[in-house]
């Protein structure tokens, strides 16, 4: 078996195991969803719209293969994966908000269809289910597990907030002068705490396994998110840098802060780095837009900063990099991790962030 | 002593039990959230910001009056009062998003400072920050009564979600035909539920007493949150019959369904009624506001019904009748609340409801 053929394969088992993850997770995410009620149209049909667009169920998968690799069952961990697949719509719904996206997984944001209050609100009453089948784990799971799954969770939200944050920070100073490990910090908390870190560690606190292999897990899962972040960000770019239509390099029309853009401008000379912001802090042409918006030209000058100074080529020695410590922090646990298909999915992820079309 | 002698010694024991509360709420409250690191300007300082501002601590002292008049003890009830205060503080972000206020408690509101954004994050960083009291009561107050004050707390949630969802459904369908009993609904989940329902029970849990006596407690509260919104509902109206400024009626400058409004309602011709409508509906006059605005006129008309069909008066009666519900529920409670200034406290409350001035 060639190389390739061996990446095809992993591949496919990838897709295979999401896909039946996928079913699972939505059915034990209905379960705690209210129906029936004359509620439904004002709040639990909203509720149910994101989770149940098309979608991946990343995190859930992450708990659910983490812990049955560990020997633990789909049963105990079920109800904790669909409590972080609602907590992650629940945050989509408010970054929707935070960000004034108008569109999601190809239609329209919650609040594009019914406005910022009720998008606020149907987010918070997330927030609230998401809580349910984390109690109901005292009945199912234990009483010592279950509280630990509820302090990560916990743990998980002011992450999560804290991200956001700092992020919206730099909105709001229109800061650019922000270093790579700061955004990598930024990034670990808005993103890899709650899409990797947390179902990581649930699945191993639902495996019972011991704090070493916990702590092991940790650097396999804190390797696995700053990689998936940097290769996304450079796919964003990636293929964009002669075109420039609207539909490419969406995270320099939106002005988001990535490590490409960052790196540019780090190695850009004083005068192109003020003209690079500037353009980037204009907004982006659509509805609701303010002040001055945006052109191709503005765009097209920024990606010639990246491709100038190989910002493209840094980052994604960069996500490699990562990659390459959350594979070596998986063959750590070997001896944990027994061949099964849920450890062979975990690899997988690993792969898919090297291998992605770049 | 005449009666007007002993209400106006009630009134000071409640100012004083409330003073002496709020002294010990906002230490506990300071206590859980981080200070002194590097996130302080970009995250917990704005956390800080609603908390800190004068108020008067009603939640907590409600949980700790009621754990403490059953013979609990103030360090066990706490932190679960301190989070209570946490999530009001963190319901009255979002809601100041969601209702577009620009100032609360005399100052500009968080979205008025820092933007829509910002606001909603801060409030989703209280949400996480105020579970984190809850996980610790496992070690203060024992495993059994923390998964039931979680248990509460999980719930409070989705009630005050629902009841937010259906007063912001009403709003979006510009829905004037809302009947009494859904009103009534409305207040028990968005206020009731989290103001007076959750730190009355979540005070009984503490003070570890059995279900019936926490089964009387709840009709207490149930009762207690519906007398104070319909009365707050009639002090916003009442005296402002003749002063139609635009700082009197501010419900009916908003556009709120209340008792008063929707009785009236009820009363008028279908002509009155669609003529009210109308004018109920136009945007408040302020920054922001779009489409037609409302001008004294307007407001003057819907005042002028509210006289016409003796509105005050019949939301005034209904407060007192559930101020009178309240009283009795306490009443039946005597064997088990012996005097103490706790008790008091809880009879203040309601007699607060009933001499109100109108």
């Amino acid at each position: 078996m060639t190389a390739g053929e061996g990446a095809e394969r992993l591949a496919g088992a990838r897709s295979a195991y999401l896909k039946q993850v996928r079913a699972d997770v939505l059915a034990e995410v209905a379960r705690w969803i209210p129906s029936g009620g004359d509620l439904d149209p004002v709040l639990y049909d909203l509720v149910r719209d994101y989770p149940f667009r098309a979608a991946k169920s990343l995190r859930p998968a992450l708990a659910i293969a983490t812990c049955r690799a560990l020997g633990g069952s789909l049963e105990t961990v079920l109800p904790s994966a669909a409590s972080l697949e609602l907590y992650h719509n629940a945050f989509l719904i408010h970054d929707d908000v935070e960000d004034g996206s108008l569109l999601r997984r190809d239609e329209p944001t919650l609040q594009a269809k019914y406005g910022v209050p009720i998008a606020v609100n149907v987010g918070d009453a997330m927030l609230a289910l998401a809580l349910r089948p984390l109690l109901d784990n005292t009945r199912t799971a234990g009483l010592g597990p279950a509280l630990r799954v509820l302090e990560v969770v916990v743990e998980m939200s002011r992450e999560s907030a804290e991200g956001q944050a700092i992020e919206l920070d730099w909105i709001r100073h229109r800061a650019w002068d922000v270093d790579e490990a700061a955004y990598l910090r930024m990034v670990h908390k808005k993103t890899t705490w709650y899409s990797f870190l947390a179902p990581v560690e649930i699945g191993a606190i639902l495996a019972g396994v011991d704090d070493g292999v916990r702590e092991a897990l940790k650097a396999f899962a804190t390797a696995l998110g700053a990689a998936f972040q940097v290769r996304d960000d450079v796919l964003n770019i990636a293929g964009a840098t002669h075109l420039v239509g609207k539909e490419h390099a969406g995270d320099l029309w939106e002005g988001k802060r990535t490590l490409l853009v960052l790196h540019a401008l780090s190695c850009a000379t004083a005068r192109e780095r003020e003209r690079a912001v500037m353009l980037l802090d204009r907004a982006r042409p659509g509805p609701g837009a303010q002040g001055v918006v945006k052109t191709e030209e503005d765009v097209a000058y920024v990606l010639s900063l990246l491709d100038r100074y190989g910002s493209v080529a840094h980052a994604s020695a960069r996500a490699d990099a990562f990659a390459g410590q959350a594979s070596a922090a998986l063959s750590a646990l070997s001896t944990v991790l027994p061949s099964s298909p849920h450890r062979t999915f975990l690899q997988s992820l690993v792969s898919f962030v090297v291998e992605r079309p770049s």
